[in-house]
């Protein structure tokens, strides 16, 4: 018998963090060895740690040094953390992307949106076709998820076999999408599994996860009691909710508006891509403002209390077409992603001030989660009974918690973050190395590095506020003109003795010259010293903080 | 029978959001109303919405304009949210300030940080003890809260009686502290009560509250089953929590450590009052490092994930003297506060990867809430029976709720945000108008208004980036200098053909210069606007994004 070769797995993004999912695996070993890649997905940007960033991405510049050998990508589910990135890193990866006809569509228009050909991306079925990518043959297997269409990966290579689960839950009764196969998983598993590597999310989640079909009856009974205009949100992506909610309203006799770009464009996906057949019609503007209010209900996205999204334009009233008045009612259908609690109570406490009644999973009757949880989780390791398991999409501290999980039933696991390469088979099966990762920034149209300083110098301009002072000087380093002073998110006036924090400033500046030696002031970088020096000071005696000072030094010549 | 003066109540803080906690009781009318304060409190800022602020504060002005007619200040307890700002407010405040004798420690040290008059501080005992200030008398009735000597208020004035609760809970059995007291509210209650203020905190939690000593026999088992060191944190301020954790070491056989200045000292001061009589002896540094992890348990503030607490620094190994391996136990009893999440995460999965084994509050075991939850507050409200509930402490979804459980049982309730003026008794009970309220910034050494803009324009330097570009012009509007331009929080290499983005920009400028009509370079202003306009154009070209711009022009007479 040869010797199989090694089969190893590394995630550029997803393990040690939720979200910008980019799992790699190679097999072979040295120069011969091929990849494939698993999502690749986005995170988003926050104020605390990324102000301005508007998404995230894993640094590709492993696999992006392998390009040649990268054979193909897979997609597992529509959803932003797993194709996000997929237009704008595909053209430092060059390799076809394949996915599920609907995902397909999804990737389609993100490699659109970031002016790439969107022909890359190439529709494949689910089991039993199967994708030949080198040494790779990759299968879809149906599992149920927030999102139609998500799948599980069977990857063979090398005579080793992994199943990568992708997200998932185990939903036997989705109304929407596909039912999660058990007898699928347990063939596919008869023939051995060397590794499982499996969603973490839930494993805090102590109780049985609930089917998506749970939530029909008490939204229909929710939206059937409404007196007023019923306002509901939901993500975008989560296509069998929204079709819920729509069925509900359409049941209590009300038209449906959907309000918001996402969940118009998931929606029109759904249906061209003939996975969402049953969707009402739904009403445009004019109808629906013809409408009296408890003949209508208007599908709003921003479950997240989105700044720009069609409920937070509700909320604070920017959608002059709807307005919500004492005892209507407002459904979050969903949860709050962790993060995102301030931004939904700003939502919430203003949508309680118009009077609206509001309501949300707080006892768990309108959502369910996605993600499988612990039992369902044993439930999978049992179905599966690989050699090892390796937790993915997930924290740190979920990833552990999934580790030892699995082994409690006596499977072997290893906790392997972003970098870690990790030997499936082929080979003593472990921790084998490791690789470089990263963070990638998009920052207006650029891609810029997380370590690059950029992020911050805004952080502490934003914490500590900007003086910038212009100066003009001659060559003999004396000023030849007033020096110039702006603050920038400080405040001006201090008190009744410094009414102008900048007037005060400049006046230092000039001092600081009277004061100075001749040779102090020879370089630009001496006199920009100089000033920034005499600004700090003057601001911790006025203001009782340092901030951020940038000196501009001109040199004109006089007679 | 002589008719009854008025009676009001207005929130300049606390009511509509959870945090700084200031309320206001009125008697009289017109110029001879007659006022006094309860809490004087702080909130603290976030990167979100006040980056750089410290700590933000309910604006007083309205009492300000009328501080001859404050009687006094009450302070409840000894929580930031509720005594935090008296020391920067007491100025413009003047009024006598009456705490409980470990409250009043604590105000005192507000007072002395802020550099006022300690003696401003009047320590009094809890009912029958009564406060006479003008027309009012106060008595502070001892609640159960997670907080030693939390106090209700009873306040009587021109012959109404209203019950301002606080923060509590119905805790019958606290380990440390007043267990609530049923009987004294319902001896009080006979003597009928015209309004219920009331904490609103936890009006969404449906289960009945536990009591602070059901925390104790699972945190003792913790700590007996640990085998390497223990790191434990909760609030600084329960200093009931502390003490079981203390005597659960004790009981394990464990030194104890207290590591972080917040802890250190409310442990000090409640020593002082008398209200901690029997906290264990703790060791210091030295001792603590010669001891065996086994036989330690480390006390760490920053239970939220501040990133300057001692929790913080021992999971990014700022703090040498502390060095988690593998398996040592990690406690963190107590709850999230929300916005806090992201935080706590990052500080949870870094102990994670150190190896730690996290336990948090996530199963109810070790922790239970300082707060009524609301079967508890229908308690409140059957005991204290009230005409009328005027819910506080809370978001406004949270008032609301509070008001729908009064109006349930027959109570009439008012909701009333900060500023909304209450009449509680003396005329028709409800809204009566409203009062001018805002927030204040103590940023660095200076407080400034939330509505200065200087915060604006910080998130805008944040999420937009700073150019700054120096231009000098002589008497004819023609430039003198080479025009100077930094780019600060933005990335100064755009591509191969851009390397310098601040270089580009000055090319841009003399280029605007060159085609300007001369007249268009008359003012400064027009300068700024010119180079603004370019420099913004340029940006938006080769960045896909406006930062802020700031010009400075310098002018020089040139022959």
């Amino acid at each position: 018998m040869t010797k199989k070769p090694e089969l190893v797995f590394v995630a550029l993004g997803g393990a040690g963090e939720i979200g910008m999912n980019m799992y790699l695996y190679g097999v072979g070993s040295g120069r011969d060895r091929r990849w494939i890649m698993v999502d690749c997905g986005v995170s988003f940007g926050d104020m605390e740690s990324s102000p301005g960033v508007e998404v995230i991405m894993p640094d590709p510049a492993f696999i992006e040094a392998e390009a040649e050998r990268l054979q193909a990508i897979f997609i597992t589910h529509a959803h932003e953390d797993h194709v996000g990135a997929i237009g704008r890193l595909w053209p430092r990866l060059r390799a076809p992307v394949y996915a599920r006809p609907f995902t397909a569509r999804f990737a389609a228009l993100k490699m659109e949106e970031a002016g790439q050909d969107p022909g890359m991306i190439r529709p494949v079925g689910a089991w039993p076709e199967t994708v030949e990518a080198g040494p790779f043959r990759v299968a879809f297997l149906p599992v149920s998820h927030s999102v139609p269409e998500s799948s599980a990966l069977l990857i063979e290579a090398g005579g080793h076999r992994v199943l990568h689960t992708g997200d998932f839950k185990i939903d036997r009764t989705p109304p929407l999408g596909e039912p999660f196969d058990e007898a699928l998983f347990a063939e596919i598993a008869a023939g051995g599994i060397d590794a499982l590597v499996c969603d973490s999310t839930n494993v805090f989640s102590d109780h049985p996860g609930r089917s998506e079909a749970e939530v029909a009856e008490p939204i229909a009974e929710l939206i059937a009691r409404a007196p007023g205009l019923v306002v509901a949100t939901s993500f975008a992506s989560n296509l069998a909710r929204l079709r819920t909610i729509a069925h509900a309203a359409r049941a209590a006799g009300r038209a449906v508006q959907v309000r918001g770009r996402a969940m118009k464009r998931m929606i029109g996906l759904a249906q061209e891509a003939g996975i969402l057949t049953d969707f009402p019609e739904t009403v445009g503007d004019e109808a629906a403002a013809e409408m009296p209010a408890e003949r209508l209900l208007v599908l709003a996205s921003g479950s997240q209390g989105e700044r720009r999204a069609a409920m937070s334009q509700i909320a604070f009233g920017a959608n002059d077409r709807v307005r919500l008045q004492e005892g209507d009612l407002v459904l979050f259908s969903s949860k709050t992603i962790p993060g995102n609690e301030k931004a939904v109570a700003r939502v919430f406490n203003r949508l309680s001030e118009l009077g609206a009644r509001m309501v949300d999973d707080q006892d768990g009757l309108y959502h369910v989660s996605g993600h499988a949880n612990r039992p369902d989780l044993a439930a999978m390791h049992r179905l599966v009974a690989p050699k090892l398991l390796v937790p993915m999409h997930g924290e740190h501290r979920h990833l552990v918690a999934h580790a030892e999980l699995a082994r409690a039933s006596g499977i072997a696991a290893v906790v392997a973050p972003n970098g870690t390469l990790v030997r499936l088979a082929g080979g003593e099966p472990g921790i084998a190395g490791s690789v470089e990762t990263g963070r990638l920034y998009l920052d207006g149209s650029l891609v810029i590095g997380a370590e690059d300083g950029v992020v911050r110098e805004r952080l502490r301009l934003a914490m500590r506020g900007h003086v910038v002072a212009a100066v003009v000087v001659d060559q003999h380093g004396e000023l030849a003109a007033d020096p110039v002073v702006e603050v920038i998110g400080l405040m001006a006036e201090v008190d009744d003795e410094v009414p102008d924090l900048a007037v005060e400033i400049e006046s230092v500046i000039e001092l600081a010259f009277d004061r100075a030696e001749r040779r102090e002031l020879r370089s630009d970088e001496a006199i920009e010293r100089m000033v920034a020096t005499a600004c700090s000071q003057l601001c911790n005696r006025l203001i009782g903080r340092k901030p951020l000072v940038t000196v501009l030094v001109s040199r004109v010549e006089t007679e």
